[in-house]
């Protein structure tokens, strides 16, 4: 594992120490990357990858095997990484990548994965996260497992197993009657008014929102090392990607640059278009996509059954405008009533419960299909971000579905519960 | 992949083809092994599988890695199986598999992956099953994979993402006022119906049950060649293992006995323990291995929020006995506080959710440990067979959780709702 040379902003370039616990660049508030010393690098980092994860203890096997591009730090694991890619039994040329087998049930795993290991090699005592759902879900398990309070607020309609996640894990739960944007709001006054109350800084509440830190996004790479590996070392034509806050799109785009300068992708591969996939209800990144323009402006009245889509302003915007641009891809919007039809279509066709938002992407690609702009033998990395089971409730009330606890009591043995 | 030497009956040995579709030894209704031929095997399988894995397909990452040890076939898969192993935070001996990143969330993917597999081999059309609720969410889902329709019949009061699984992936569902032996007696006489009334051979369900065919318990023996695997080819002291129809259990030793022949572990090695991990409120193996019988009672009034665990008579009670004795592990009950209390100290202090059949089995240990049967430095792998995500609603229940649904809507921005 290498050590961290510096943490970088992502445009102005400003570089910062990595041995103390830092957020944004102090002097433009944009967010950090983690820098390592590449021809240190080239030297010790190896693509050669399943023969050392043999070797090495049972830890290693999940997102750990790219232990050699990760910062060196003791890891807090659940088994994060290294999930199912899937080959769909209708399109020759796409990819499922099924990240609800990551502990939690979410990608978010590898971002809160490694991003509470460096918690806690720094020492914090307190995390706070304003969330759409599945990243208070993440912290709540790995700030468990890292002897760490977890302070998750989120909003109060969210799937109920993420309220679940966070009382059974032990967190201060706050479920707030607005959205994620309130969420972050009540994060950081609460901060600044522990700050302004002078409580010891040992007792104020690290903001372990995403973009806001450095290793959350460093986490996510690891999804772009594994696509590309899982893929024979090789680009897709194209990635799909749910986009909430779109932090896994920044790290894939990250990963895709490293993996470049250290020669484990040929110089000159042609990069994949990278496509943005968002609800109709909230679809921020769509509008300013389709608008021309560089940042996203908040989405008013954002509502979708697809939780973790419900970013009104995702803090990355302008980096995922940019990426979607420069790689030749966009950003696609579907309605609720596509994304349910997908999920249906996907578990009655394939046997794979989707998450609404991984249905989005579907729901999507099915419309590229169809147009002409895909064909269905063009190389494509779906990610589905999360387990379908997580979102049961949501599920079922989308299709207006009776639960069977409903039923009397006294109905015979043998009766059939149809939907309604 | 080797083909199938012959099918055996577990004790009397009779022999029957592969040929054909087989449920039971028609002679003596005795369960059916998966037989090759061991000296061929001895050439041309080898324990050296990473390397292999590494440059075979995408899709041979999972339980088929052991291709070699697994009748050849086209997989239906979904990625199931090479799930975690996770040392525990706090015994240092202690290993979790964590087979709830299995697709459908359960380890019921390995069995219900390879038999369905084979029923379309067979090119077998319907697929019937009696399910305590995760063989019916995996068969449902392997089903819609293979293009094959799955009926399920499970108690109606499973899981709700258990009813969820079923409709969704458009199988055809019933949900019976009674448990699985209504569910199993159903299915039979569903099928003897059938066949007096002089149905079409294709037309007439397969019963897909635990043991009444032979490829279930084949494909979750991959969980005994995945744990030495994962432990570097060596056995741990014992093994806990969650027992509703308890095959995991059978399958695991039928993985050590090949292995043994194989030379992928050293003749002589002592083999692990087994541990059959109960409800008290269904226990018909603890009650037959504490009585000392060979087979076990069909147990009264089943009644257990661990619903995997609610099986009033295994069908393999007698080999899961069998192996019990001969392994000098035993079996434990453990009440449903006792199982919710472990959930809750397992989510709190070790960033895990188990399902509540894998806290049965934490539980027990705990119990061993206080006892001093068991030393915290003992080498043990305790299987969590399913992921507590699936058990939102059963765990809520038992912890008597309000829903944030039920929240009136005009509640404040930032209010905190705590579990009554």
């Amino acid at each position: 594992m290498p050590k961290i040379a510096y943490l970088e902003s992502v445009r102005t370039h400003n570089r910062l120490s990595a041995d103390v616990p830092q957020t944004l660049d102090p002097a433009t508030a944009e967010s950090l990357y983690v820098r390592y010393d590449m021809d240190e690098l080239k030297k010790t980092a190896t693509r050669d990858l399943p023969a050392k994860a043999a070797a090495a203890s049972v830890t290693s096997l999940g997102m750990w095997r790219y232990a050699c591009v990760l910062p060196d730090v003791t890891p807090v694991t659940l088994g994060e990484g290294w999930t199912p890619m899937l080959q769909s039994k209708r399109y020759p040329g796409l990819y499922i990548k099924e990240e609800g087998a990551n502990p939690t049930g979410a990608f978010k795993a590898r971002g809160l994965g490694l991003a509470v290991s460096m918690a806690k090699h720094y020492g914090l005592k307190h995390l706070a996260v304003p969330s759409a759902g599945n990243a208070a879900g993440a912290l709540a398990a790995y700030a468990a497992a890292a002897g760490i309070t977890a302070h998750l607020y989120m909003p109060k309609d969210v799937p109920f197993a993420n309220y679940l996640e966070g009382i059974v894990y032990g967190a201060d739960v706050h479920m707030v009657d607005g959205l994620i944007s309130d969420c972050a709001r009540l994060v950081g006054e609460e901060i600044k008014a522990q700050k302004a109350a002078g409580l010891p800084a040992e007792e104020v509440w690290f903001d372990i929102s995403t973009l806001k830190e450095p290793f959350r996004v460093e986490g996510k790479k690891t999804m772009g090392y594994e696509l590309v590996e899982q893929l024979g070392w090789t680009y897709p034509d194209a990635v799909f990607y749910p986009t909430g806050g779109g932090v896994g799109l920044i790290g894939m785009w990250k990963a895709f640059d490293e993996m470049e300068e250290l020669g484990w992708i040929e110089k000159g591969s042609k990069r994949p278009k990278m496509y943005a996939l968002q609800a109709s209800g909230c679809a921020p990144i769509v509008k300013a996509y389709d608008e021309g323009k560089q940042v996203s402006e908040f989405y008013q009245h954002a509502a979708t059954f697809a939780a973790g889509l419900r970013v009104p302003k995702p803090y990355g915007d302008q980096i995922i405008l940019d990426i979607l641009r420069e790689s030749g891809g966009r950003a696609i919007g579907s309605t609720d009533e596509a994304i349910l039809a997908s999920i249906l279509d996907w578990a009655k066709n394939e046997g794979l419960l989707l998450s609404p938002e991984g249905a989005a992407a579907t729901a999507a690609y099915d419309e590229l299909i169809a147009s002409g702009e895909l064909k269905p033998t063009d190389k494509v990395v779906l990610f589905n971000t999360g387990a379908g089971l997580k979102y049961t409730d949501m599920i079922a009330e989308a299709m207006h579905l009776r639960r069977p606890g409903s039923l009397p009591t006294s109905m015979p043995v043998g009766g059939i519960i149809t939907p309604v």
